[in-house]
């Protein structure tokens, strides 16, 4: 059977068309045709559901063009929330968006450091929770929860193939267990694939609907967006571009290869170079032992500190980590085709202006087809929540339909805001 | 506006139908309304269609399982045709494809060379017609010719950034002077992407629709299909792995970076490391000097076959570059999180089984979510003529209607089969 034609599937013209509307913010049904391609018949079919359950309003009339005015359509953004939250080893980061995307509550708390799976897990149901009260929304209005994490996923549960940094949650059945704590429903991805439909939902990348988010954190990885549709591989995996390799006869990397971006680069690579420097080391304050040491992220914040200090040992470390990073940005451009890359993640949201000019002289220099077109590399507006916006727009993504089939709303439920954002920081 | 829904225009249903039936074999209407999500109502206007333009036919009922029994459709196979041209320096390769993408004529002609692309195009337009009358074809059943070539490629037409030797057809307008030339609607494409195309099509990857085609002829690329459908990439351009760095510290390619694939592990690389031994060099015939030599192609098939015939130090050269092209394999598969890759094009369909255990070891062993799944490497039944069949099925997938709207067929032309296949070799 021909995959072509597998891609459209009744159940997506709901989510088509939702997405339509938000990502134009007015619009009419003659401009739902036009964008999406459905005939009138099915456009009507659509929107007067939605606007039945609630999830788009009818918002005044366009000008006249000399007709009938069109009436206009917009997300109803208070009728539904979604919970995003980004799992990592240095810190958890927690936000709530309305149906738009747009976030209305966020918190960051300490990551999972060696804490056990499950402690991790019951703390966690408590943090979403006074998220959840704290930004007075309904419990029965939250869609889901989005829940992403680095590394390596399986198509059950989990994570399998764990950094070294979250060995011992290997097996632990993270999405059942967080979902049990919580009581609601929840979808697990990768945290980069996750930055990549968090920078398309903000905006930034405005009309470019194909690109790639490259992604830093403890690790390195890529979010890649097709058609603006995430595009996942045959088990949510792609984009791991930490682990390609750069250099056949390179030094071993903790997933087994040699030579990969990440051993080479990455923050870990860092923040090991800049403790055998002892002036360097002196400079970004890392004097800790190693059972005292804080998180890789931590450690490598505090050598980009030193490095915006001028600390000329920071800034050659960084820089050297800035060519491999912009070596393998170039493969992923080569094999991807894309004409944006977008730097994200919690280490590029401190060190991305270092990163930026590097990674953009490589692909001006040697873009496989430059000739047809220039690649252009852009710094996240929000790369240190990139990844939990993505999250919770998972949820949203997911249709609402297929994740929770039998929502049901408190009759009484009104649809006045919610209380404006809270920012809690840990 | 958001890409996803933007993906599903109106004139696609005509064509998502038809790959339906073809990949079905034969389906019924009801059987295309569970395959495409379509409803009843589109499914009916678009087969009625097909039925009216001779593309589909009704062939019989399908076994009555208690209700009425079903009118099964199918492709009518001689109704349409297409011709498929892969342009290389080491030779041209052509097919005629019937609408299921059958291949009912081929034929291979000496490559560009040093030849004036003008006169290469006037050569191409006299071996296209002899090929279509040879098979007895209709030239108006014939709907237009799939031309792919090394790329990269332009968004207008021709290549821009060609490799070393084929330089001189930079900036040639190809698509346009052939379509002149044969009177037929031209489609260029690059020749990785038509492989990984006349993969899918040959029904060697069976029910995996999203994989790569490693591609090597005189160089290497990769053809990616997600879905069933070839990715092509913001200028057409995707799949370059030929080009991505395997040595930030390595020698310099002739596309201005340094220790790409090709440089390192392509047939250029292996017959240069073949002529600088001497018994090697012996041993495959590389005697020609200069001026006389043969193009890298064949160069490079002579070292594998010496390599076959147990020379072994040509075992050694082909092995070390099965090497790199397995390191690149597998950032290709850590990329796209591909389920299989086939090895593909002229170069694999002779030295193909030195380089796929290689390349297997490689994946089993490093592939970064290798614990959530395995990539498993075929080799092509077809490598030779992929591209070619590649590049006419782009013909009947560009669905007909928007290539040729005003197709005319004579009144008096049968249905009837044409003469059977006829094989020419240069």
């Amino acid at each position: 059977m021909g995959g072509a034609a597998r891609a459209i599937p009744h159940a997506s013209s709901r989510a088509a068309v939702l997405d339509v509307i938000r990502a134009a913010g007015t619009i009419s049904r003659v401009g739902l045709i036009d964008a999406t391609g459905f005939t009138g018949a099915t456009i009507s079919t659509v929107v007067r559901r939605l606007i039945q359950d609630g999830l788009v309003l009818e918002s005044g009339r366009a000008e006249s063009t000399g007709g009938k005015p069109r009436v206009l359509l917009q997300l109803n953004q208070s009728s539904r929330y979604a919970v995003g939250v980004h799992l990592d080893h240095a810190g958890i980061a927690y936000v709530l968006t309305n149906l738009g995307g747009s976030v209305v509550a966020r918190t960051a708390r300490p990551g999972v450091g060696a804490e056990e799976p499950q402690a991790v897990v019951d703390r966690m149901s408590g943090e979403v929770e006074a998220l959840i009260d704290g930004a007075g929304v309904e419990r029965g209005r939250v869609l889901g929860l989005g829940l992403v994490s680095p590394g390596p996923l399986t198509p059950t549960s989990g994570m399998r193939l764990t950094p070294p940094s979250m060995r011992h949650w290997e097996d632990f059945p993270l999405d059942r267990a967080l979902s049990e704590a919580t009581g609601l429903p929840v979808i697990l991805d990768n945290d980069a694939t996750a930055a990549a439909l968090g920078e398309h939902w903000s905006g930034l990348v405005g009309q470019t609907s194909t690109f790639a988010a490259l992604y830093m954190g403890s690790g390195i990885g890529a979010g890649l967006m097709v058609n603006g549709v995430a595009y996942r591989g045959a088990s949510g995996n792609a984009g791991e571009i930490g682990h390609i390799c750069l250099d056949v006869d390179g030094p071993e990397c903790w997933c087994g290869a040699r030579g990969c971006t990440e051993v080479l680069g990455g923050p870990a690579a860092v923040v090991a170079a800049a403790r055998a420097d002892a002036k360097v080391a002196r400079a970004a304050g890392l004097t800790g032992r190693k059972r005292s040491r804080p998180s890789v992220a931590a450690e490598f914040a505090a050598v980009a500190r030193a490095a915006r200090r001028g600390e000329p040992g920071a800034r050659a470390i960084l820089e050297r980590s800035a060519r491999y990073l912009a070596v393998a940005a170039r493969t992923l451009a080569n094999v991807m085709d894309v004409e944006l890359l977008v730097l994200t993640g919690p280490s590029l949201a401190i060190a991305g202006s270092t990163y930026l000019p590097v990674v953009q002289e490589e692909l001006d220099r040697a873009f496989f087809p430059r000739a047809a077109h220039r690649v252009e590399v852009r710094l996240s507006r929000s790369a240190a929540t990139a990844s939990a916006i993505g999250a919770a727009t998972m949820v949203l993504q997911s249709e609402l339909v297929p994740l929770r089939q039998g929502l049901q709303l408190p009759d009484n439920l009104s649809d006045s805001e919610p209380a404006p954002a809270h920012l809690t920081s840990a």
